[in-house]
């Protein structure tokens, strides 16, 4: 496995590898088994795998949480090897955003603007859609690899990759979870154990969506009442709670088509997020 | 000569010629001898050659400005194929602004808020680095080039593109004059016979510059007066006249390094805009 830091030295990295395919993953570091799904997935699909690892500057609307932010670079580096990565590219803040920087990538709309976007700022998905296309096109993958847990971040990535017309494909990982239902994340580690039990009230409540909406129920304010009834007997009052079209994240007050229920929730001071999908297509 | 309509029909024309260099100029059609410059630099240097014609909506700050825009089609293709073009890119509005299009590159800063983009809006440049990123991402071509009369478009497409790191070589050609120095441009077209001969005082304001610079004069105040003085001659009142750091547009007081002298003019209804670079490295 080969460790780059620049640019120019993943380019030289992946031009031996262009005949065949090359899978991406990027990342954030603080890896952990949900990042592991989606190293497995590009590895069994792709002839050659970078993952990166930048913790990306920009999408944070705190700066506290961003200094709080885990750096684990040598487990991260351990964990990459052990899951078959050919290239990991862990750049530094002055190769990405180098003196001058001046350029954005912007979506608008609810897509980028509601739920994750009101409550983390305007510039949260900026930070993120500028960030993914100066990866994408560092690496110029066929495939890049995402977590369907931040489905609002897959669903801007989509959309400015398809706007942009960027050449890959975007391929989303189902959410991976503990035993216990509870959505793998970095920020789970900040949980107490009383904390823990209590959160499992989240992926409850979406189960609790999904079997009333299995059901028959359609009406998403009947759907909303048993998430909050599930969340409420543990004691967390969501952020936010939402049912909106996957691609578009308009509201849905009927359910049609697909429609993801969204969650944000602090449970104590750590703040999660969950989601499903009903009314597959 | 092949002529396509969407990115599918120009990324499947450009695949079997990726064993070479491609070339690509942007244009807006409405083609004249100083596209043609940028088309011969394109066919001399590269193996395969692609032109664009697409008048972008979203750089138009008047929706008047955008419907007086010349089409000239017939005669696009025909001077295409004149210089050489192995494919010409056409599309409709829908194939680069599909519905639910929501995606915007910015560049921020005096490279894309003074000048141009005081005159003509915010959203000017915004939509043209959003409009000339597809066209990249869609022909992914070794080089594009651009004409050196644009100054403040080539600094914005020249700062996205280092800033995204997409990976193509921007080339900037001399701009074409006409015998009598005037710069070339489609706009040129709606001047009348006394303001053509007025407009001449525009390239004589840059070249008093230019020979005041030569003979030492540093201040760019100075400098500005002899500019000035050849304007008002021609009763010309600038909308601005400046003098600025080619790659930032940040003001320059004194001529240490190159220094883009710009100026943009209404000659009757009719919008010139000029430049020349003086103190060159």
């Amino acid at each position: 496995m080969i460790v780059v830091r620049t640019i120019a030295e993943l380019r030289a990295a992946l031009a031996p590898r262009r005949n065949g395919t090359i899978g991406f993953v990027p990342t954030m570091g603080a890896l952990h088994e949900g990042h592991a799904t989606l190293l497995r997935a590009a590895r069994a699909a792709d002839d050659a795998v970078v993952m990166s690892i930048f913790v990306n500057p920009t999408q944070f609307n705190e700066q506290a949480d961003l200094a709080a932010y885990p750096r684990t670079e040598a487990a991260d580096l351990a964990l990459a090897e052990a899951e078959g990565m050919d290239v990991v590219f862990a750049p530094d803040i002055a190769e990405m955003y180098p003196a001058g920087f001046a350029t954005t990538v912007s979506v608008t709309g609810p897509i980028a603007e509601t739920l994750e976007g009101a409550e983390r700022g305007r510039g949260h998905f900026d930070g993120v859609a500028t960030v993914v296309t100066k990866l994408l096109l560092a690496a110029l993958p066929d495939r890049a690899y995402f977590g369907a847990k931040d489905a609002q971040q897959v669903a801007v990535i989509r959309r400015f990759v398809a706007d942009l017309g960027l050449p890959v494909e975007i391929v989303v990982c189902p959410t991976s979870r503990d035993a216990d239902g509870l959505a793998r994340s970095s920020r789970n580690t900040r949980l107490s154990a009383e904390e823990r039990t209590r959160a499992l009230a989240i992926p409850r409540a979406l189960e609790a969506v999904k079997d009333a909406a299995a059901e028959g129920v359609a009406h998403t304010g009947a759907l909303r009442a048993r998430a909050v009834a599930k969340l409420e007997a543990a004691g967390i009052r969501s952020e936010y709670l939402a049912f909106v079209d996957p691609e578009t994240f308009a509201p849905a007050a009927v359910v049609e088509g697909p429609v993801l229920v969204a969650i944000a929730a602090r449970v104590g001071t750590t703040r999660l997020i969950d989601n499903i999908v009903i009314g597959g297509a």
